[in-house]
């Protein structure tokens, strides 16, 4: 376990965070005792990716997470399958559950703190759903109650193998579980119950658990960008520990669009940042950066380390990081057929399992976090974000807000953002140390 | 190993079987040298079904395997699960493989042979797809060129894997591969040649085996009796080094029409046996009853016992009856969800290991046989099967031939069935020792 690590995000839990209280309504943001951010990386097995739980090999993650260590990060997040934890509706695997502790034991040795995510679910373009609820047995993972309690007793089973590990950030729903919303259609109320549901379920199960340990859950960018997409930023910025975004660059083919290099590129991870606190109301609530990568084509190999370097810079001048997760630790076997090109490049280590240049750049770049912190600063420039889930994609690449914000951030201005909502009401304006408001067009 | 069992599919294989040659057009039907029948079960395992493939332990499986063997069975039917097989497309699971042939090795301790099912695919309700065949990595596993050659490579992989084994019966397709259809569009010529292409990879698989072993598929009744079904009875028929049949006593609601002590019932298995040597081209093939059980509501726990025994002596009155493989082994424990009430009670053993009426029965007809063997006796007497692929459902339980055949069954004639267009060809009729032949209406 990592000392510091876990004094930064005990600090951050929400119940002792809370800077915007009915006593000091206009306290000064708390950015200047922000702690220590995190860095780590998304672990993909090397040999035989995810299927490597099929044959679990202490060995082999050992070294995995050596290397993983070796680059100065301090946290991984894990994924187990959803099919193997639970074949059955009413079988969890104890030999499963195990493993999985076994790596986070793993991954304490080797130095590492370790969010488990619960239901996988979606992979790296793969979904894995477990036998009862396909074909025959088909079940709306998100709406079948039977389906939904097995999934939250699945979180409990979970967080009841975990709570006593110390080197444990905490429990997650599920990797962006809204890549099953295209074959489970769902409604927004259906994701929020479905979302609380889980969070109580994993929360349930992690009761024993030293305090600070988060509950979070995940979604890939349509939660922020997609119209009408039954996940919204408020569920997102609203329910679980803290805010998580996966600012990919494919995203809105935002890369294609602006250029690897471009500035949209390069502060697309902290434009996320400051979108998902936009939605929040506690104004304090950390937000992680759990995922983001540079795959080819849309970053060339040759951009990747600078592309690196900028994305976790920029994102750390954002008052109320938690910290940033590279996706991913090692790529994906070219043995291994069918996954989308850019899977087989996004590792920090290739196949073979020798460090790229990005690592090295994340490495030095991390570094030099540590050695001379530069605590992320409140934002006195706020552009105002007016859309409605409707509309929503106008905040993301190809829109105009998006583009609107961006070309202020080119200038030198370093905007928040904040919903018309409150983008008159001067509590709400203070408590974030904004002083300015701007509008598009 | 059983030395019986060998002889006796070795004696069996279609290339020294064949009665019909150039030479000898009338020849004697082979019925009094008939080598002995086969019986055995389809392994269930006792402690969590298929999926302890997960978390595969040799002391329980050689637990149930002696129980099997002590009924006095020769052989057991055993699964593995696609998606633990072959979890990426190009990925076969060497330890999973290794598993396989451990439990025929087992198997082959406790004097049992041991056909094994490869592609699996269906059962009990449930379809196992690997990942790479569904959701957004769709691929109709019939058609799909890439996923029929990784089927086909899987059963060359488990083929070499099992050749040296000598309890070895056969590799099969897989179980029941027709009931994939409803979520795999394809045609009869699309099946032809995925059958095809399948056992042609599990006989080179097997090409260092022993002569004899058997490479076969099997489909559920649909193939005999559901109108343009694509799998049709002449693929069963043809393909293959034997022909099987699941005759099962809830197609076309056979035991709630008839009741479950009818003669359609119990003359089930037999009937199944004689529609499957009706679209034989060899005279001389063997069928398998590989299905047969005794399922709850439709046959009543108490009605089990006689079910099985006068299943297995109807059907051991066929001549080229290869054998008769009960389903199944043990109940699925109801701490299992999710599975048809039916799967629950099919065991010959209940789930926690009691062996039922229904396995004293089974073993004490199956002792009787072997004391005084009764080979098959050729039928003299034949009904003609006039029927097209779209209009084949008069020959399942509810058709008017099937009516007529059971009207004749329960007045004491044995009929055989021959298809209108063998019915005036005098030598094909006096291979298959036919004498007379009716016709209905």
């Amino acid at each position: 376990m990592s000392v510091r690590g876990q004094q930064a995000f005990v600090d951050r839990r929400p119940e002792v965070a809370h800077a915007r209280s009915e006593e000091d309504p206009v306290s000064t943001p708390p950015a200047s005792t922000a702690p220590a951010l995190r860095f780590g990386v998304n672990y993909t097995p090397r040999r035989g990716w995810f299927h490597s739980w099929h044959d679990f090999d202490p060995a082999h993650a050992r070294e995995d997470l050596a290397q993983i260590a070796g680059l100065g990060l301090d946290h991984v997040r894990v994924f187990h399958l959803w099919p193997l934890l639970q074949p059955n509706r009413t079988l969890v695997r104890t030999a499963a559950v195990d493993q999985l502790a076994h790596l986070v034991d793993l991954a304490g040795e080797a130095g590492l703190d370790v969010l488990v995510d619960g239901v996988q679910g979606h992979l790296s373009s793969f979904d894995f759903y477990p036998e009862w609820t396909r074909s025959w047995h088909h079940r709306n993972v998100f709406t079948d109650a039977d389906a939904v309690e097995a999934q939250a007793e699945l979180l409990r089973v979970l967080g009841r193998a975990l709570a006593g590990r110390t080197n444990l950030i905490g429990l997650q729903l599920g990797n962006e579980l809204n890549n099953l919303v295209e074959h489970n259609p769902v409604t927004v109320q259906e994701v929020n119950h479905y979302l609380d549901t889980l969070l109580a379920a994993a929360r349930e199960g992690l009761r024993a658990a030293a305090p600070g340990r988060l509950v979070t859950h995940s979604a890939y960018d349509a939660a922020w960008y997609g119209d009408d997409h039954p996940f919204t930023p408020e569920a997102s910025a609203l329910k679980g520990d803290l805010t998580t975004v996966h600012p990919w660059v494919f995203s809105g083919d935002c890369a294609r669009r602006y250029g690897a290099r471009s500035p949209q590129v390069l502060h697309l991870a902290e434009y996320g940042v400051e979108i998902a606190k936009a939605y929040a109301e506690d104004t304090t609530r950390p937000v992680w950066v759990q995922e983001t990568g540079a795959p080819e084509p849309h970053v060339p190999a040759a951009d990747a380390p600078e592309f690196a370097r900028a994305t976790v810079l920029n994102a750390a001048g954002c008052a109320q990081l938690w910290g940033v997760t590279w996706w991913c630790s090692h790529d994906v076997d070219r043995s291994l057929a069918d996954y989308p090109e850019l899977e087989y490049t996004l590792g920090l280590f290739d196949s073979t399992g020798r460090a790229k240049p990005i690592a090295t750049a994340l490495a030095d770049t991390i570094a030099e976090l540590r050695a001379e912190p530069r605590p992320g600063q409140p934002r006195d420039v706020a552009l105002v974000l007016d859309c409605s889930p409707a509309t929503r994609s106008v905040s993301g690449p190809g829109g105009s807000y998006f583009e609107a914000w961006m070309r202020l951030r080119a200038r030198g201005v370093r905007p928040a953002v904040v919903l018309a909502s409150c983008a008159e009401d001067p509590e709400y304006l203070a408590a974030r140390g904004i002083t300015d408001v701007l509008r598009t067009g």
